[in-house]
């Protein structure tokens, strides 16, 4: 089970009923931030989403509009008295491009812990306790004016467990658990494999958060089959699909292109130009080509299950 | 007449209903905002106020919860084409603890300049073209535990004009204006003065912004008369006046006792603790010393107008 909230769909400037671009995405009790734009803080406490427990801040890129509700952030965390370390990740540069947002935020009462994810993606659980071992977040480049990536959050699914084949291979009843969870067990010296008492394995979720790009192989390849894709779409109208591309964004067709290629389940739309008054306006350029679009609205958020066996 | 408006009244964390400390002061079309604390933009967005034409910025002191709108506000202006400079000004330390804000906003289309006001104040005509002669910002050392100063803003009001002065005097009609800004005019080799055709100086406007400090002379000082004093008053409770002394605060006693002692005419309470749920539930704390007082909130503003003759 993983929730995602949407907490800021505005693009470049915030507005009233819209903030700037952050999305949380919660599973197991622990919470990965993408991108924290300016009042990311005050949109969370809204949503009633908490930053406080987030292990990891992905960035898609370093423009300020994704970035500068960090030093706030990380101020917050400092006074409330975290000491859990706290990883942030994101393309090319990040200690160059983070160098003055930590030195806004000072002493911290956490470790800050920059990473780099590797390109086959990375288990949560290696990072942090806790994370479902089927936890996986891989980063994948886009097309924007600078360095920029995506997010690919995949949580997998075991096959169903099989307990006559488990009895049979006498395992304890106490460490069935562990196969369950996809880990070896060791018995008088002999090992039993997960697969040897799971049947085979079932579709798990998939999350996908584009950061701001062009419509590009990368993006429709890593949402293939997504449960949910949010996507930026900057701008609304049809015609505005060049200079869409020429700022190294999308308009709402693009972004529906992109799911309908990726066969995607659930298409958000965010990062809304603040040309855009009312994104519904335009939600027909995008339904049009990928019928299962939204859009995003500041606060929204789903709950994505397994699908029943 | 000044226009001053309160964006902000949450100290430390942003609340989504209470934006960090901020408040613009607005006289003849320009602009100060003093303090700019993260989520301002918004927040002026909401409380109808233009940020992009304020010439001076002017901060208290360098905490997080005071200055980091600053990045995306600078951005802003930079994306809406701003050309004119933009002044901000500071306590000691402008410099230093403004580098790593101004190495994430980047290039702007418009000058930044780093000023330290005079302690004397300074006319805000000498700085930008279109502030009244008579309109004077004047800092003051606070007390608080980095280096903090508060604002002091006047608008000086000349004696009423006697037009059968000028015409004795020979002034052409078309420079009285002139005479009645407080500007000289020379005529034939002489110098007509001000003075000579106006009556006694009338009483002005005075707004006072102690940013964040405990009770302190020179704060009393400044907001001796004042049309209004926006005071901070981080605690409601009166057993609370010890902590927020060892805080470099103020409880709402001691934000009123200011008020009483400096004989304000009206008192705004501001930059309230997350503690605090409804500020008007501590407000007799404060009435019952200046009764007079006024809980601050977001968006809340007023027009200062000259005196009636």
């Amino acid at each position: 089970m993983i929730d995602i909230t949407l907490l800021g769909t505005a693009a470049l400037v915030p507005l009233p009923d819209r903030a700037l671009t952050a999305v949380t995405l919660t599973c197991a009790g622990h919470t990965v931030l993408f991108d924290c734009g300016e009042g990311t803080q005050s949109a969370a406490r809204k949503a009633g989403v908490s930053l406080m427990k987030a292990d990891l801040i992905a960035l898609t890129h370093y423009h300020g509009d994704h970035i500068f509700g960090l030093p706030g952030l990380l101020q917050t965390m400092c006074c409330l008295g975290r000491t859990d370390p706290l990883y942030i990740t994101g393309p090319a540069g990040l200690k160059e491009e983070l160098a003055p947002i930590l030195k806004l935020a000072g002493w911290t009462s956490y470790e800050l812990k920059l990473i780099t994810l590797p390109d086959e993606g990375l288990r949560l659980a290696e990072l942090v306790n806790g994370w479902p071992w089927e936890a996986k977040l891989t980063p994948f480049s886009t097309e924007h004016r600078v360095p920029s990536q995506g997010y690919c959050f995949t949580l997998g699914r075991a096959g169903k467990f099989m307990p006559q084949k488990a009895k049979d291979l006498g395992v304890p009843m106490n460490q069935w658990g562990l196969l369950q969870k996809g880990q070896s067990v060791h018995l008088d010296g002999a090992v039993i494999l997960p697969e040897q008492v799971l049947g085979e394995p079932r579709k798990g979720l998939k999350f996908v958060f584009s950061g701001d790009t062009t419509a590009c192989p990368a993006l429709t390849k890593a949402a293939e089959g997504a449960d949910l894709l949010i996507s930026e779409a900057t701008y609304g109208e049809n015609e505005q699909a060049g200079t869409a591309v020429d700022h190294g964004h999308m308009n709402f067709a693009q972004a529906a292109l992109t799911a309908s290629q990726a066969r995607a389940k659930l298409l958000w739309l965010a990062h809304y130009s603040q040309m855009i008054e009312d994104p519904q306006e335009y939600l027909p350029n995008a339904a049009q080509i990928f019928e299962n679009t939204v859009c995003g609205q500041d606060g929204m958020s789903v709950t994505l299950s397994f699908e029943k066996d």
